[in-house]
């Protein structure tokens, strides 16, 4: 294996131990030691390539919305309802994926690390869907992409909270669907409200039929 | 002051100094210490009324629902679009919603805390409201009382936080009426769509016009 290869897995391992980490520990109670163990990589190799706990916090919180990546739809409301499903899906199998989402919705945000950054990533990447959707045809004149955007990202994080508070996220891929079948009515255009999927298990058909179920995007 | 009197002012006390110090530092963070600083009371007199820092996290979490208490009115519907407007009202002017709020939505829940409870109270609340509005007829034969409440309880904790991190919740108000104006044409009959008041400012209407901006309920 060339050293960079090298260098690139065990900047994951760190990552993946860390996300996790900080998922049952939240960002004050995690320490260095703590990743170092679940890494099982030397301190060394961690400072390399993270100087400090808020750059470990920080990385976590970038690989967020990467993890959102679907297979483009001719429907973008469509690749929309579908990014909350595998997320939806992702949260459940990936540590590094709950670690992240921890560090974006606790509230203590400390010197150095800015949470803010995947609201605004997503909500960033939906608009741009958004319009997308709307050069298409597929939305209602009063749409404004920005609004419905946030109300999606924050709604979203609020409803997988929730759910992992009430059910370990068992009902997460539920509670998401019905996130749907409530705004859809306002957002799309009416001949698009059949044609499109938000069922339950959307998430999980789509990550089966990729054969990526458990992998990274 | 009679004593009874005078023993429940100062539970309140301690019960809003513990609320802001919650709000501040979380869960973990929070000592006993710093909320006897704040509250200015003896150790002896704290520990009269919450005999561990899990009791009182316990007693700051089940002050929350009632902070939505708001005036009755004839459609039901409307009664739960205030219940959010004034709740997120009060989370700006009032430190014990804040921290019984993040107290509900940060993942650490320490043993002996149940940080679930105002997620099912509330819920509870708003199926048996929205039940009555189906009494009433407002509702469209679709909806399930219980997916539509978990939805707007879970949707509510999500865009306040995003609020927060993103503003310090100064655009609360215009996220809880977009959250409004996406789903109630799933909700309501169409005859209500135009009756119903869901603008950003309807808090605060409601607030003033009751002259307890400010107040506990």
């Amino acid at each position: 294996m060339a050293r960079q290869e090298r260098a690139i897995r065990t900047r994951r391992t760190i990552l993946e131990a860390a996300g996790a980490i900080f998922d049952e520990q939240g960002y004050t109670a995690t320490t260095i030691a703590m990743v170092l163990e679940r890494a099982d990589v030397t301190k060394g190799a961690l400072y390399f390539h993270f100087p400090s706990k808020e750059s470990l916090a920080q990385a976590v919180l970038d690989e967020q919305v990467p993890f959102g990546t679907v297979p483009p739809q001719p429907c973008k409301l469509q690749e929309i309802i579908d990014i909350t499903f595998v997320f939806g899906q992702r949260l459940l199998s990936n540590a590094l994926v709950r670690g992240s989402v921890r560090l974006t919705v606790d509230q203590s945000s400390p010197p150095g690390v800015d949470h803010t950054r995947p609201f605004l990533q997503w909500t960033d990447h939906l608009v741009e869907m958004l319009q997308h959707a709307r050069e298409q045809g597929e939305l209602l004149p009063s749409v404004e992409p920005r609004d419905t955007a946030e109300l999606v990202v924050g709604g979203f994080a609020g409803i997988q909270l929730m759910s992992r508070a009430l059910t370990g996220r068992d009902d997460l891929a539920h509670r998401i669907s019905v996130l749907w079948s409530h705004i859809l009515p306002s957002v799309a255009v009416p001949g698009l409200l059949l044609a499109v999927d938000s069922k339950p298990d959307r998430g999980a058909r789509i990550l089966a039929s990729l054969d990526l179920a458990g992998d990274q995007p």
